[in-house]
């Protein structure tokens, strides 16, 4: 027994005192150093179209709300409802009609409980058929929507955390009506709900698009701004924060785009949020966290941009202490670092 | 030493107590949730194709075994005893006219040890060429393995564990002479060992291989019937569990060619199970777990459709708590919650 | 608090007794196991090509140094300083002309303490464009290259810890001039460093490179010699480690390839050593930790053809107890089993 208590505390003598790291990360930081803005929301990856899934139950998510918490994150969006025949909720509206499964957990009962303890906002992104808008039959995919949003308005809007609308279709130019899908769903949602605001993070047509790796030509900055210019002006009123994603662009062109989605957001009235990669899309393997080296250069790109806020594609995959990729807690270090957060997740 | 004492009790004090998450998961399921079938037996992917390796060692797998005992399994299949140049152990058989590596460890020796220990059955899978049956030369093929049957019943038959044979080659359609290979390796197998069981675990020619994502047109529910049953009844008496694997069928079609499948098991007098793909065939990242939901859908056609049993692969990369895609081992936690399974390895 | 207590000694106990593994991995090695030479020099890959981040800080990188030297390696060599618009740490000479990204860190000063620490060699990677010397410009890959050689031997040549120089440019074949940059840059390292060695790490136009994959022709050993036979002799009393890349061949091609080296090396006066590869090339994820036995296999084969030493690309993310790919670990266990090298990170 008295050996057992020995070797444990010896233990945890060795891990405290021993081999310790005489160096610190500020004595090697550089002087001209760049400076980021903080990052204020994240998505809410469990209907995934292309990241592999972690398989959490409630227990980790709880501890996993706790860390964004922890790291100054005060809303959550839910990515999407559903895509295609998976669903984040046996929602009826869409159960009646479509060729769906039936899902095992209610996500965004789960979700909103979370919300609630943690005291963050919860939006809810809408549900992407993955069909019906791809072929033009744009009614379609409003309908459901719109179906959607009463069942789910009835039946989750009493959480406090409910505080807010996603319009989770993405895209990059002037698809084929999705500027009405945007406007007819955005409407509804804000209608019900007394006016809760709306989000939509479409992409730029840039070098890192999967249609232009294959061949389509990338858009320049000035067609980015006359296209959207166009698409926008459709959503005044309708859209209240637009947070394109930042990862489509090579890193030397962003700042310039940036810029531009500020004017654009300016000049129609809405809340101009930067949507931070968190991932790597530079590397053979589709995808693992980013190097914090690349995101801070981003960072600091939306900081002088002036971005109004900062969500990011995802925390809990690519940022998060808890993340099955164990990268994304180095990543949370050095984010923690960097703002002079009290780490309390850096012993896991 | 009081102090550092007074650090560890604190350190349990905050572990065990502090941050506790007052749901559960039950809360939040579905009233209609799905049921799924349980799993029986995984592969030993430790000659592998296109899964990375692990590394273990004998105490790494033998935590495995442990792991897998304690979710239910009690068969182990080792995937091949080779493939190409690469062997599970050093066969004399096959080292004295092939040419391939010479190996570190016998894998054979170890798994028939551990499978031993836990009470398991352990399935002996045979040396694929990955060349002789490609070209047609299937008289070679059959040669080599009639050899290394008799070599391997003569050294390892003693293992209680050593209860069957697994016929390795994979096919999905009518290959050259292939059903000419099962039937005289698995004629030969049974024949030296008092007539142990042999399995085969075809593939669908569906939407998700190789084959088909190359421009090959898959083949219907029907078109798979008429030939498996003209395979089948050439295997009559010589395979005894027939397990496809269920991933390279989309998950709306899998029901259907389960009920085929069954169908011509029942015919030919076949056990018929399942081969649970417990990877993700849907991501850029080619594989990683699958998410639980996936593999319960899967579970619950499989238990619908009245199969015998359930193989996956594979438990130790995809499903097993010491895997080193530490995703898994949530997906052993929600295995073992599903089928009310008392979870020795939730802390890990 | 005793129940505590009894808590935490009966976990220990249960750790350190429970579900005892009784057998070793001595009793399941082949009589015929093969027989590696070690490991004494690593790359340092921060300034990544195709290698995801591990976002690692001082303390991490602390820790990462200290199972490198306790597995005997004694050098380590910066893959670059920089790469395109990456550099590694706020080269003045780079940031006044090109076009690159103002650093967070300088890794260069926090590897060469870390080199100190651990009383290891230090090489130091040269910058490259990614563009000029592509494009034929190699007057211009020089001089950036000289202008920066000046710059870190007078800024880090105090430390003890530097001992030699990495040409980082890497190629297979002539390409156009590349010779002429390793014996401009290497020449000018060596003069001002009081001749401390320089080294040059190339790959085999083998079958798994990239070139040969999309539709080249691989070269055959008698073309890889006569071409290399050319291109050393302009580099005699430049170039003073000669480290081929072992990955891009199969196998079954390596050895002849390693003797082919290794008389060329002897010809010129340089010294022979291998760059093994740890990281798997044969696997649909590009890339995790290679297997052991492959590994050994090279190890094996470099012993027998008498290579001078060997570096590995790299541990950190492949061979270590630290990195994020957890196989990397259990690679790390092996070698030292093999090795008989005392692990003290056994558990980790």
């Amino acid at each position: 027994m008295k050996k057992i208590l020995s070797f444990i505390l010896l233990s945890a003598i060795f891990v405290s005192c021993g081999n310790r790291c005489e160096f610190t990360n500020a004595q090697f930081e550089t002087p001209g150093c760049l400076r980021g803005m903080p990052i204020n929301a994240t998505f809410l990856d469990e209907v995934s179209w292309d990241i592999p899934h972690q398989n959490w139950g409630v227990e980790e998510w709880d501890k996993d709300f706790r860390a964004m918490r922890d790291m100054g994150i005060n809303t959550v969006v839910l990515i999407r409802a559903g895509l295609g025949r998976w669903i984040a909720a046996p929602f009826e509206s869409i159960l009646a009609t479509e060729d769906v499964y039936y899902p095992p957990v209610d996500l965004v009962e789960m979700f909103l409980c979370l919300a609630d303890k943690y005291d963050m906002a919860f939006y809810f992104g809408m549900y992407d058929s993955g069909k019906y808008w791809h072929i033009g039959d744009y009614m379609k995919e409003i309908d459901l929507n719109i179906k959607l949003i009463d069942e789910v308005w009835a039946k989750y809007g009493h959480h406090k955390s409910f505080q807010g609308w996603y319009l989770s279709q993405e895209v990059s130019r002037r698809t084929k009506n999705m500027t009405k899908i945007y406007a007819e769903v955005g409407r509804h949602a804000k209608a019900v709900s007394g006016n809760l605001p709306t989000m939509v993070s479409p992409y730029i047509h840039g070098v890192k698009t999967d249609q232009v790796m294959w061949g389509d030509k990338a858009t320049t900055v000035s067609e980015h701004e006359y296209e959207w210019n166009e698409i926008l002006s459709n959503l005044e009123g309708v859209v209240d924060i637009l947070a394109f994603q930042d990862g489509q662009v090579d890193y030397h062109e962003l700042y310039d785009y940036l810029v531009v989605n500020k004017k654009l957001a300016d000049k129609y009235g809405m809340k101009c949020w930067t949507n931070f990669e968190s991932f790597d899309r530079d590397m053979p393997i589709r995808f693992l966290p980013i190097k914090w080296e690349k995101l801070l250069l981003k960072m600091d790109m939306a900081r002088r941009a002036g971005m109004d806020g900062a969500i990011t594609f995802e925390f809990s995959h690519f940022m998060s202490p808890n993340s099955e990729y164990s990268q994304a807690g180095h990543l949370y270090d050095r984010y923690c670092e960097h703002f002079g957060i009290k780490n309390k997740w850096k012993n896991r």
